[in-house]
């Protein structure tokens, strides 16, 4: 029975997770994959740096070529991040016939399809899980569990920082800047927050789950992006009142054969599950035509779950190297990508104002709305503390964004509009 | 490119739905697996009787054997159910080298093991994701997206009828009678609904999970099942009052390398993923050990939704016949059955207890609870209406299901109580 040889790129705390692992489960991996496996090599920036994880017999290098033109090596496991240089590093791996696992979104999101091109050209596998909500199996569910269905619609939290900020937000009645600060101290978000809480982060995840999901290829670029920076406490709880919460959706739907893609801070209906995910957790919900509403609920992150969906995918590079399958079982998109329109895109949407308490303004309002065809679910107005001011919170049926933004775009030059507070898209139900 | 033909042995709910998906997906499954597929024969009862939906070109027959002796059929979809003539059934396909899907629980809970060796012996698929929560791929995630992990926990709301009573007695406050009615006029449940209520068809479910998430061949008779009929609405009431909600849940929990299955209504707090789990839908939570908490959510039943998991398994074992690998895949259970004694079961448990209201009485109780080393976590005392009785609450820290036995042995035997009104097993954070 041969070993099979590992080479790490990056050590960090998915990479220390991921050899952790591979030792701790060598029984259960034995099992499944009928050999040993053992990491051979590792590259690492500082070779000296003190580590807290078991490294005998593992020889750790500065130089990735060391690893790329070893042909004892089987397998490529790249952690380490990074796009440009990456990209050529897992190049190099694929056409030296190396088969590889990648937790690495960023690189995915920018170079997947070249990289996936790649790997099939070299009859390789490229698998990735973990390149989306860590320990999560949401790409093997799209692909296998799903595999018959025709899915509609994907919304995810998919960025833990994000979800963590806007629960404390949510239950605790704190500010966005209060919250991001303690998150910070916990390690929870980074000193530079700006991916994660300008949406970045989601969207990379979402154009490989929409790449998936559609079998069609969406680039960073066709994602629609906006952060939960703006985002206030108060906004937080108008939704409150009317049985929504907070969340940064990233949203995937298509109709017919044109699909849309955006990240927002969005108002989930109470009663949708994904208003229930707390915390740092992830979750993505699927809507398929046949299996209709289903999700998947784990940690978006961590070193030992991240590096769970990393070895996972590497047990299944192994079952496919027994029965000499690898890079066969890999599928092309099916599609070519069409991308919807302003006028295609339909949501609801709820609209904070603060307007001019005089009579007839919330009709000058409201017949704004009505010349665009654009009605009312709900409707609330609160006193606020300046005199003469009242605060109108309007929630549409669905609208096309191309006449919202019109509305929006009228509402602003009424001289009985003092401020648009605030504009979230509102979901729960299926369009 | 030749066609790949489908013999369905079955026409009802789930098998109408496959015929459908199968025509409505043709260009995403001939996208994916390269060919084809068509459904050529399919086994009724009845083969004159009136169908909505198109059955042009296919042969309708009474005769299994038209199906398994036929060279031309490649699958066997199997969603007639029964157990004993339906296991000879898919023998005899697996002895013809057919590959094998089937959605039926009862079948693989009492008889997968055989059934698995079988179609491992003639390098068959047999595939059975549709047995277990209808249109969730958790089947999948456990043996696939959680390969690398060891499982610790599974606790799973894997049966739509119960979860459906249970949500209406809870929001709405009614009794379980009622509910159960106004279930079966929906036909959200059976008329006779024994098989749901009193847990078995949990019990299956949790035995084809258990055995898969543990890699350890549990039996229907390891399983301890108790249903749901004794459950009140003032049950579920007191448990709203201390944070829980009322479910019906299948656990399979393993500490070192003992398990234990059970079924059983348990209060589950309300800050649990299961706990926001309503109406009929099923949602099965995994505990592993590198992962941490994940959990996947879905319709458990309905035509479309189990037709989606059979597809989608079919897709899979298309794939493995265009790669040359059908039944090579299969992993045979790792470990040899070991169950847990009663002293090594632990869990938190809810009493209620109906008492005299005389002084001295609830130290009486207590003091029993800590002769057995028990201690609570939660006391809740309230009047009743009869005169000289209160009525008590006690939750329970971590008891051996022998000392927790024991205890109520005792408190059933002393003069001041004078009954114990209802007990549940509590759930919610990992032990």
């Amino acid at each position: 029975m041969e070993t099979i040889s590992i080479g790490l790129l990056g050590l960090g705390t998915v990479g220390s997770g991921v050899v952790k692992i591979i030792e701790n489960h060598q029984d259960k991996i034995m099992h499944q994959v009928g050999c040993p496996v053992k990491v051979r090599k590792i590259l690492v920036k500082n070779i000296n740096k003190e580590r807290d994880v078991e490294l005998t017999d593992i020889l750790l290098t500065g130089d990735a070529n060391d690893i790329l033109d070893d042909p004892e090596i089987d397998v490529v496991i790249e952690v380490m991040g990074g796009i440009e240089e990456t990209k050529n590093i897992l190049l190099k791996a694929l056409n030296n016939k190396k088969q590889v696992v990648t937790a690495n979104k960023d690189l995915m999101a920018v170079h997947g399809a070249e990289l996936l091109q790649a790997a099939s050209h070299n009859n390789c596998d490229l698998f990735y899980e973990a390149s989306v909500a860590g320990g999560i199996p949401i790409l093997r569910g799209l692909v296998d569990g799903l595999a018959s269905d025709r899915i509609v619609k994907l919304m995810g939290i998919v960025n833990g920082t994000t979800n963590f900020i806007l629960t404390k937000m949510s239950q605790q009645q704190r500010a966005y800047e209060d919250v991001l600060a303690e998150a910070q101290e916990l390690g929870f978000a980074e000193s530079d927050p700006t991916s994660d809480v300008e949406g970045l982060d989601a969207a990379r995840k979402m154009t490989i789950l929409a790449t998936l999901g559609f079998s069609m290829n969406i680039g960073l670029e066709d994602v629609k992006v906006q952060g939960i920076s703006n985002v206030t406490d108060e906004d937080i709880l108008y939704g409150k009142q009317l049985g929504y919460t907070m969340k940064l959706i990233g949203i995937a739907q298509r109709n017919e054969e044109k699909v849309e893609v955006s990240v927002q801070p969005t108002f989930i209906v109470d009663s949708h599950p994904l208003a229930s995910v707390h915390n740092e957790y992830n979750a993505v919900y699927v809507y398929g035509e046949a299996v209709g509403q289903t999700m998947f609920y784990g940690p978006g992150a961590g070193s030992l779950p991240t590096a769970t969906a990393v070895v996972s995918d590497l047990m299944n590079v192994l079952k496919n190297m027994r029965l000499g399958v690898n890079g066969k079982g890999a599928i092309a998109p099916q599609f070519k990508k069409k991308l919807k329109e302003p006028d295609e895109m339909f949501s609801k949407y709820f609209l904070r104002l603060q307007v001019k308490d005089e009579v007839g303004v919330f009709a000058e309002i409201t017949s704004i709305f009505s010349q665009h065809g654009v009605s009312f679910e709900k409707i609330l107005q609160l006193p606020v503390k300046e005199k003469g001011l009242a605060e109108i919170v309007l929630v549409t049926h669905h609208a096309s964004l191309l006449n919202y933004e019109n509305i929006l775009l009228e509402l602003s030059d009424l001289a009985s509009v003092r401020t648009v507070k605030s504009s979230y898209r509102v979901e729960g139900g299926i369009k």
